[in-house]
């Protein structure tokens, strides 16, 4: 008999600019044997999200890089498939972080079981978890918005600015997006309930996004949330009401290494603005109160959410590659099953 | 019996680019009778603070705008003349807000009685003043240092930033400054105490400030207060640690309309920093324990100070016009008796 074998892509080298498909390999191995508690989990989704560009890199970030010819990093959800650890059994789903590849392994202590009665499983990559949590974070802990107040995000259609924007309406605010191309935009207030969505790719200039954003917040912008940078983000330090608040939580316009300068940095003092990068699993202890919010509203259909989805383990380096520049429409994800 | 006049500089035009002492309009005006309820203060000393540069443009700043051909906007100690309110009496020591005058009258409401057995009376225009206070905010609320971390100040002579380095001396810290020159850099750390001053002016260039910031930064930098602007920042946002914090209280680099972009604010979400811009007028609540801590230091000679003082109220533009450029070494005041 043949030994079983499964797909994997690790990363072969780095990009210098932007990310090519060179820079990753897809391999083929067996599939190993278990050890005593040890579970193996078929994955049925993989995660596509921008930090894994900046693990990429051999830089300064918040993370050690990506080591070369190991598995691409990245959150996954499954099923368990064997199980030699009596906390799991066949059948189980489960999330992990068993990176780009089909099948993992694990001694059970990384993985969290979840319940797919009304959720279902790839919502627990997007809206119910890591890019929920990440907009749950940003928006109660540093922006902490009041009812009536303002709040910007910029990628709104995405995995991470969608549940921004939706908190934010629950919460009593004016949620105003940003997002690239009219499809979005529409989709942002019709189906995600913004009150407006700016759509950067038809400014002509920086003046021109700014009168688009100035007519779409009348009342200026009390939080705002960062996916993007660059001339975003300047717009915005214009709009700023006193004693705003900005978290920074992906700044994708500067990943393939571009200048991104902040064109206006003395309006940080002049509207007297706190500006706060964070990174979600650095607060893990927010993650269990984020999580059953989060879980709640989707199944209340409180937070809608799409998803683009790339078919088989070979498409995730061109997935991965088109949600950098925005290709993507809503939470990327990669099916393995 | 000839009227009684006294002097006050008023603004007589908005600086187009740096100031020049034809914005200014010097006047002389007669004393005003006093009407029941009010006092009438000889001041003795003009606080001069780079804050009132952003007054003299008609542009969105954090207060509104100094009125053309009205009296300078400036903090004053002086001594009360005449009173017809039972609260002061003549030869009370008081601080107003009288600005660039040599007398003021007031009903009493924004005077402050000040004790100058153990603290000098120009003292609360500066460390146990305004500026005094600013640093405890920007040190306390925003960088919040714990023993054993790094804190850098920018124009570490001047009246806050001499103020938040024996400060943060004083919290177990290791206390780095930035000035201009040898002779206030060999100040801060000799008289001030610091355990290290970065002469920008000896920088050939960004990398060499780098260089040098590094050197006296060995751990890296958790707290930074920002009383400049460019270069500077630049370089320090590559220096800070994670979770650093920067408190932005100053940006007279850019007070003149020059472009002042932040290179790489990616850095903020790299290093998870916070930024917050902060003035301390609008802080009132934090004063009183402020200038209580503040005095206690400074009578104990825990706070050192150094003031430059120019004679008499004609030389206030002049000297205004120097501190915007760093010519002054510590406090900028005007003698008026």
């Amino acid at each position: 008999m043949p030994t079983q074998t499964f797909k994997r892509i690790v990363l072969a080298s780095r990009p210098e600019g932007a990310v090519t498909p060179g820079n990753f390999r897809l391999e083929e191995v067996p599939v190993p044997e278990l050890a005593d508690g040890q579970v193996l989990v078929r994955n049925h989704y993989l995660s596509l999200d921008p930090y894994m560009r900046g693990r990429m890199n051999d830089s300064k970030s918040y993370a050690a890089p990506q080591p070369l010819g190991e598995v691409m990093i990245g959150g996954t959800v499954g099923e368990v498939v064997a199980s030699k650890n009596a906390r799991y059994a066949v059948g189980d789903k489960v999330v992990g972080m068993f990176g780009w590849q089909e099948m993992g392994v694990s001694d059970g202590s990384a993985l969290q079981k979840v319940d797919t009665t009304h959720i279902p499983l790839s919502a627990y990559l997007g809206s119910v978890g890591m890019p929920g949590v990440t907009a749950w974070y940003g928006l109660n802990k540093i922006i902490q918005p009041k009812a009536g107040q303002t709040v910007v995000v910029s990628a709104a259609s995405g995995a991470v600015g969608s549940v921004v924007g939706q908190l934010a309406k629950l919460a009593g605010c004016r949620a105003v997006g940003f997002a690239g191309g009219k499809d979005k935009c529409d989709y942002v207030v019709n189906e995600l309930g913004f009150d407006a969505c700016i759509d950067y790719k038809a400014a002509q200039d920086a003046k021109d996004l700014y009168r688009m954003l100035k007519e779409a917040t009348p009342d200026g912008i009390d939080g705002y949330f960062e996916n993007v940078g660059g001339d975003i983000l300047d717009a915005v330090l214009t709009r700023m009401n006193a004693f705003g608040r900005i978290a920074l939580c992906g700044m994708i316009a500067g990943y393939d290494g571009q200048p991104m300068p902040l064109k206006n940095p003395q309006l940080i003092l002049v509207s007297r603005l706190t500006i706060e990068g964070f990174i979600v699993s650095e607060h893990m202890d927010v993650w269990p109160q984020a999580l059953t919010e989060l879980g709640g509203a989707v199944a209340r259909g409180k937070i809608k959410f799409r998803e683009s989805i790339a078919e088989g383990l070979a498409s995730a380096p061109e997935a991965f590659m088109g949600l950098l520049k925005g290709k993507n429409f809503g939470k990327q994800l990669v099916k393995l099953v």
